[in-house]
């Protein structure tokens, strides 16, 4: 009925429909990333630890640096590839000597973790900068010691100068402060979309095939646990209506009461494998099981067709990233533990 | 006797100083990289395949892309890291599935490599673009076979899209047109120094000690082996006067002839560890090593300083490099063997 209006009353009821739309996704919890500079700042921002662009600059560095890592070959970008939708494309996130996640966890996306409630799958870092410090200590990711990233970092002056233009001259470079800068870079890395648009208000910036798939997307119930800001990021039951098809692989249960958490759908398409495990390669056979396992639902081949056409607008502009020239090793840099 | 005269008779003896230097220097073999941008073109261009924004763009993702390698996890930069010198800093370059080089090589820097003679510390390469095909199939590099490297790129359609673009309609996407755009983006990056500027005549672009450095560089001999541009790239007969330090480390004799590529020192202080085994870390103990291996004599700490020194001076300006948002893998891209 209500399409047949829209043919009939053209371009007005388009809007209408898409007013409605949008009310819809409100309704559901979906929220856009703030087109307002200000008010993004507020989100992002840690007023603990204020954003400077040095901050910003510095963090970059630290985390294209593979040297805060044991081997000094193993950066945060080499999992969370800035070029690659900020994961890895393989399964399961693999580190130092090419050791496999032991859980067999893929790396989630560092672009918008900032959205996200928590960090990790089972949720157990509060922030980012929590967070930066796991991955770098992690025996089968970067498996490097604080002290040794401490020394790493401590030995090459251009560092401890970046340092002190960040922070001050009295600056203490710790493990602690060298995660908490990197946290600071990864903080800047939202995708602002065309969904984005459309909930801020430009009804254009959605086809009508992409609009459909919004309101399958809400219809369907995917927007229960993928809203928010993050369209996703907070912790959820997993497995609520049928068990997971790839249960078996990896031993993750999810946090202490059994959640999980339900990643952004932000960038979906640039971040297959799919799930905790990376076990689905296709976004429709992903959405489908979703829709099994925590909808109890039958997804038929159109639905998921239409929901993976909305989820494609979800693909963001990347801030424009300078690769970063690292400051040269010294003498008294501690060498790399790679063979 | 020099130096008393300088002092005496102020600023224009300096520029005379300057200039005798200046003459010593080209004397000895040693070039600028040009500082009109038609006469770079004209240096680092293959007028077979001529350069163009389109091509240079697609080479540059290309190089980032670790989904030309077999696990999908290691990219030209991986070894070769824009940010560290074009080089990995490990002594022995580690590939797919943490593989070592088995001849214990170490990854020669990308940087200024068009300005080689030759590619490969053996030589065995012509040119860039037939270089880079080397690595991607190397079993303990990117272990790529060609079919593979094919078939992913040609599964992305944005990737045949900018293939089209670079090249037109009616391009062949096969493995050599994929290294020769690699190739291509690799011919871009040179990187002019303070040494270049004093080169092309600005005497005040090194400060004294440099002067010095460079003036001792060429009296004990170093520009036998590091002149023309690149400051290195040529073969050379190795071990000349004594036996390598680390030459048991490693199989690697050189090319037929036993001749090993003299690297460019160019951006040296970016590259440690050095030789072709990355067996020496520190710049000073290298150049002690050289005087040794390659000119029979003894070159003590004070000329070893200095030259360091000078060497410093060839740390050049790279080329601001975006970094490249690579096209997202589709249902038929070939998945990653990584595990």
């Amino acid at each position: 009925m209500k399409l047949i209006s829209i043919a009939a009353i053209g371009a007005i009821s388009t809007i209408a429909f898409g007013a409605t739309l949008l009310e819809d996704a409100k309704n559901a919890g979906m929220k856009p990333i703030p087109k307002d500079k200000k008010e993004l700042n507020k989100l992002i921002d840690d007023p603990k630890n204020p954003m400077t662009a040095a901050k910003v600059e510095l963090g970059k560095k630290l985390y294209f640096d593979p040297r805060l890592s044991k081997s000094s070959l193993i950066s945060c970008n080499t999992c969370h590839n800035l070029g690659m939708g900020g994961a890895d494309g393989v399964s399961a996130a693999i580190g130092h000597k090419w050791t496999a996640n032991p859980h067999h966890l893929n790396s989630p996306t560092v672009y918008n973790s900032v959205l996200n409630a928590v960090q990790f799958w089972d949720g157990r870092s509060p922030h980012l900068e929590d967070q930066a410090q796991g991955p770098i200590q992690a025996g089968p990711e970067m498996a490097a010691p604080k002290e040794l990233v401490v020394e790493r970092v401590t030995s090459i002056p251009a560092y401890v100068e970046e340092f002190k233009k960040a922070y001050g001259r009295d600056v203490k470079i710790d493990f602690e402060k060298i995660a908490t800068t990197i946290g600071v870079f990864e903080r800047t890395l939202v995708t602002p979309s065309r969904f984005d648009e459309f909930m801020n208000g430009k009804d254009a910036a959605l086809s009508k095939a992409e609009k459909d798939g919004l309101k399958t997307f809400i219809d369907k119930g995917c927007a229960t646990c993928h809203d928010g800001i993050g369209i996703g990021g907070t912790m959820q039951p997993f497995q609520i209506a049928n068990k997971y098809k790839f249960a078996s692989t990896g031993d993750f249960k999810g946090d202490a009461n059994g959640m999980v958490k339900a990643p952004t759908l932000r960038n979906i398409e640039e971040t297959a494998p799919y799930f905790h495990n990376g076990q689905i390669w296709s976004l429709q056979d992903a959405i489908k099981e979703m829709g099994s396992v925590q909808l109890g639902i039958t997804i038929n081949d159109k639905d998921a067709a239409s929901i993976e056409t909305f989820l494609k607008s979800l693909t963001g502009t990347k801030p424009a990233i300078t690769y970063p020239i690292l400051p040269p090793s010294t003498n008294t840099t501690p060498k790399p533990d790679a063979l």
